[in-house]
């Protein structure tokens, strides 16, 4: 069966995130059914990210079996002429060997989490950024997120239900910027645990705000307690932007 | 009446365009509601820029008369908590002179124009950009953008319902630039006439298809004739970005 990578975009917040669930609308699940309508038969999608509801993708990386060979340009063609209206899109579609998987191959995964730091509600960025309204230090979250850079036992940034045999991960990049109203944070790493980038999001509004010191955070990294951790940043702030595998 | 000074941003896309009308939303609507609704009688709101149907607002400017004085950030935030779920926000606001009108004390506005020059279609930008399928010449765009900088009679550019006494306008900017897939038009003028922002952004797709040349786009304007312009870009990638007033 030809296999066919995608780079997919989506706007997370219809869904009940990625992973297919009976039911309930999942954007594996609108993908799945797109690319029935024109190819038939297909294997499961499988995601370089299973991002969770309610967050965002520009660069999600999937992968899929066919039962037959097709022009790369008609699978995204066709495969988005069924999405619709559902708001995902396959940006690119490319013929790949079968060794290539979305999720195992993957060398590096990049995320954004946007925050808008002001005082009115959001209109235009409303489900897509977190509003804060009390003022943050984006220069004190750059700061203190250098003490999570490594590798650690991100116990203290992982959901309950996280599946991973481990918790301990290596954090390449979590950077901070402001421009303007909006701070980003950016962050990188060959993987992640489950909710460790809103977990991380968190707990750096905290610093930001001036409530935790850098001091604290590595404290609460050091504790390796889930207890430990600030309130989850939202989802709608949360994007899939970029996945890195070998040979580009 | 004392007088406030509204910075406003809105998604367009629910809206019938900003200026008030019976028995459909409008942003100058839906404002004047939440202003009623927290200080009682108010005056019309005036607006720096009457956007259309679909278009959006990161910088509008109002202004409007209470009918007694409040702090400036409970006009802010009372409007808001009243605006809900609307996507249009307060932004800030400002007590202003009784000599200080939104329009008519204006001394600039910018526009930018949002482009997706992609194959695939919109899932996060949807209603927030035009998508254009087929290549465009960004750097084409912009060289023969230059030749409707200054004053001219920009009839070509004017919708048929254009209020304006004279089709005569100075454009200041028209620059056109290119970030990966996305094409950005920003233009700036004292004032627009009716539909000439998204009238140009129309004219510039024909000359980045390769369809126009820079001297096409200099006869349409020459000719001073609305059939000479090219279909209107779509009101969804246009946004009211700022306005400028004496003193900033």
């Amino acid at each position: 069966m030809p296999r066919y990578r995608l780079l997919v975009e989506y706007d997370g917040t219809p869904f009940a995130g990625w992973q297919y669930q009976d039911d309930v609308p999942t954007v594996q699940g609108a993908l799945e059914a797109a690319i029935r309508a024109f190819a038939g038969e297909c294997g499961r999608v499988q995601a370089a990210g299973r991002t969770d509801a309610g967050v965002h993708a520009t660069g999600q990386v999937v992968h899929v079996d066919l039962d037959r060979e097709w022009p790369e340009d008609t699978v995204r063609d066709a495969t988005n002429a069924h999405l619709r209206p559902h708001p995902v899109a396959v940006v690119a579609a490319r013929r790949v060997g079968p060794d290539f998987n979305a999720r195992m191959s993957a060398r590096k995964r990049h995320y954004l989490y946007r925050i808008v730091n002001r005082r009115a509600p959001l209109a235009l960025e409303a489900n897509r950024a977190w509003l804060v309204k009390w003022r943050l230090d984006a220069g004190a979250m750059h700061e203190a997120a250098q003490v999570l850079i490594g590798q650690h036992d991100f116990t203290t940034f992982r959901a309950a239900l996280c599946q991973a045999k481990s918790p301990v991960k290596t954090l390449d990049r979590l950077d901070v910027e402001r421009t303007g109203d909006e701070i980003r944070i950016h962050a990188s790493a060959r993987s992640f645990l489950h909710h460790q980038v809103r977990s991380m999001a968190g707990c750096l509004q905290m610093v930001g705000a001036g409530r935790w010191t850098r001091a604290d955070l590595a404290a609460a990294l050091a504790a390796a307690d889930r207890t430990r951790c600030a309130p989850l940043a939202p989802p709608g702030g949360l994007y899939l932007v970029r996945v890195d595998y070998p040979e580009g």
